[in-house]
């Protein structure tokens, strides 16, 4: 079982707090090296054994493969359609600009350019809007404009955004405890925690990312959901919700921010518990049809059907972007305002700074986590995945930026010196003169 | 391991010649009893127990649940992704009539009408094409419009036509030895059988159908190529390709025709290793895109990635009859020649009665297995799959059935007394007065 231990070290890392540990990222293949189509990963009838790309040994969570695999994942798991309907694509205007050269200073104090971030930190795809028509798209690797590319913890974004609706809808009470929507949760770390604690990841819930300790509850996350194949002969829950019954409390709620993906499957759980739908079709019916997507996009669910609020989004960047333009423009895209102004302002406004600031984010000064989204003091927001997963929301910039990565190091703390910058300067360099 | 085991009986019926064992259809909970959607399958958050559907315990291939999994297989098992393209779907002229009424006799002399024989078949969807004109649409159970079905076995048909389309461009040659293209399978029943054998089913291969025997070959079929959980402990191929190497020949080759589904995954194997390219791309790029399908259709895939051709296609009902129309029109649909008329006539011709007859198909008199397709004497033709999917090709009648079922046992001989001569009143009633 060593390759999942070896996912779930890349997911310890990401999920845990900002400080991360010393990497040295030259011993990794870098975007050339391990591009997926030079390597002819899962290419032949059938691929030769060491180009297989599989679920059953782990290694679709393995870089490099994890360069085929993000773009891939319904090969390898099974999901769920979110349907974009069956009308005509909503427009997006493009005006291309040349940006690669784009020069910034990182936070490091290394001169880079736009085209050496995407580079540097194993860029699957970016879309960049400004002013709503597309100034910039490219795809590496394995993706392509009409593939889903998994999303990760963008996912949680989604579901944030679907709760603060039911709210503004007086559907879902933040500061009602969250056994009035799942008692099933009442013996739990979540007995006497509030769904505002859930929403906003302050939670005390017992959730160790020790991946060296076989019961850790990382482990248990991953296989009850089926993200990974379970360890011979392990007894471990069949599905998100059985695992979510299993959490003990630590700690106090509402001291810290602490970013733990059971909260999220907790809040998954509770709007589709109120609204009565399951997660894919709130996607769709909520946004993906009224978005005028382009392609469906899909859901990792567990051996049970449920979809993974947590992480299971696969979507394609233009999609990702009329999402996040959605959001720029007030909730209004498409000829129609899709999600309540209100709902936006709300995630927008942030939280509390003090208790963010406890979880020691180095790269995020000031940012706060509202929502499940993650907000700037700047003005800015950003639904953000592990392995470089983004939407980057910045109204005042007029700009929406779009990315997927499969970086090999999971924690977003390892390439948000690079590439957070690099937002920045994109912004500085499109309204330049304004 | 009992639901595989059920599982497997279903199909060993199915895939073994004519004559189907005495079947007391009573004990089954009919259409209405059997409905997914009031029987709540699947519905909840999460689902009772015995409510869920699932890959882990094969409750996925156990009737009545099938149900409600024939239309949502991408949820219990991974799938590649049959892209229709980025254009308009192409558009289906209507003129509804009502049909339900239609009376006939059926092959026991049974007095039935349209509507009852739809009921009597457990049928999920049903499309009626005339003279290019949609004249009858209707869904049942957990079938809608937009969801792929599981097409079964006639998937096969599909890659019949890929094959027909490659042998008429010169690429692949029937009369060769299939060890021209897949010199893997040198040591195997297929060692000495030509391209031809295969696609025809005139094999002579050792593929057991005994469920009672836990190492009949159809066992391996299913699990290695991920249909149904493998038995614990079971040392099995992890991969189609994998299974089809370890077959042994039994009797001649070209002597009769025998219905095994590993031909078809063999002539799958040859088709991709001829066209170097894997058969979700190929169906995309010669079929869903031309056609203008309304959807992106979908292939189960095994633990490799390697798509089923011998079973694992799901598509709407719409695009199922748009290739009816195509095929109907000699290639010809949405304002392009899609497929070489003389494609379509060679499949059309059929093969050896003689050797047909041989096999027993006791509802298909002077009917004939050519190229993957059913072809009847009478002028028209069908792809047919187990528990009741189908694609009636009536050029004469210029009439194309499209439809999707989810009967209770596999065997279409089951069913086929009822639903072929329905077939044949829908095709006299449209062209009464002709």
């Amino acid at each position: 079982m060593k390759s999942p231990l070896i996912a779930c070290a890349l997911l310890a890392i990401a999920t845990g707090a900002s400080a991360a540990p010393p990497v040295d990222l030259a011993k990794f293949p870098d975007t050339a090296a391990s591009d997926p189509k030079a390597n002819a990963l899962m290419v032949g009838t059938p691929p030769p054994p060491d180009k297989l790309v599989r679920w059953a040994d782990g290694s679709h969570f393995r870089f490099p493969n994890t360069r085929w695999s993000f773009s891939h994942m319904r090969e390898v798991m099974p999901t769920a359609d979110v349907w974009r309907g069956s009308g005509k694509p909503s427009h997006f205007a493009r005006a291309e600009q040349k940006l690669d050269t784009v020069a910034y200073t990182d936070m490091d104090g290394i001169a880079r350019t736009w085209g050496e971030a995407l580079a540097k930190t194993w860029t699957d795809g970016v879309v960049v809007v400004h002013r709503g028509r597309i100034v910039y798209e490219k795809y590496f690797g394995a993706l392509e404009p009409h593939f889903p590319h998994i999303a990760m913890s963008v996912t949680k974004s989604f579901v944030g955004l679907l709760a603060t609706m039911l709210e503004h809808e007086g559907k879902l009470d933040p500061s009602a405890p969250v056994t009035r929507y799942v008692p099933e949760l009442a013996a739990t770390a979540y007995g006497d925690a509030t769904v505002r604690q859930v929403m906003d990841m302050t939670t005390g819930v017992q959730y160790s990312e020790n991946y060296a300790d076989p019961k850790a509850e990382i482990f248990g996350y991953m296989t009850a959901g089926a993200f990974l194949p379970a360890p011979p002969g392990a007894e471990l829950p069949g599905s998100f919700f059985d695992f979510l019954k299993t959490l003990k409390k630590e700690g106090e709620h509402d001291q810290a921010f602490a970013y733990k993906t059971v909260n999220t499957e907790v809040l998954s759980w509770i709007v589709q518990r109120v609204s009565g739908q399951a997660l894919p079709q709130l996607l769709a019916q909520r946004l993906w049809q009224k978005l005028g997507a382009e392609e469906d996009a899909y859901l990792l669910v567990d051996r049970t059907g449920t979809a993974s609020g947590g992480g299971g989004l696969n979507a394609t960047l233009r999609d990702m972007a009329r999402v996040g333009e959605m959001m720029r423009l007030k909730g209004r895209f498409n000829g129609q305002q899709i999600v309540p102004a209100a709902v936006v302002a709300d995630i927008a406004a942030g939280a509390d700074q003090a208790k963010f600031a406890k979880a020691g984010y180095t790269t995020l000064p000031n940012w706060t986590y509202h929502n499940q989204w993650w907000i700037s003091d700047q003005g800015y927001y950003m639904a953000r995945g592990i392995y470089g997963q983004a939407i980057y929301v910045d109204p005042k910039s007029e700009l929406v930026i779009a990315r997927f990565g499969s970086h090999p190091i999971a924690a977003n703390s390892v390439q948000d010196p690079i590439i957070l910058p690099a937002y920045r300067a994109i912004a500085k360099h499109l309204n330049r003169g304004r």
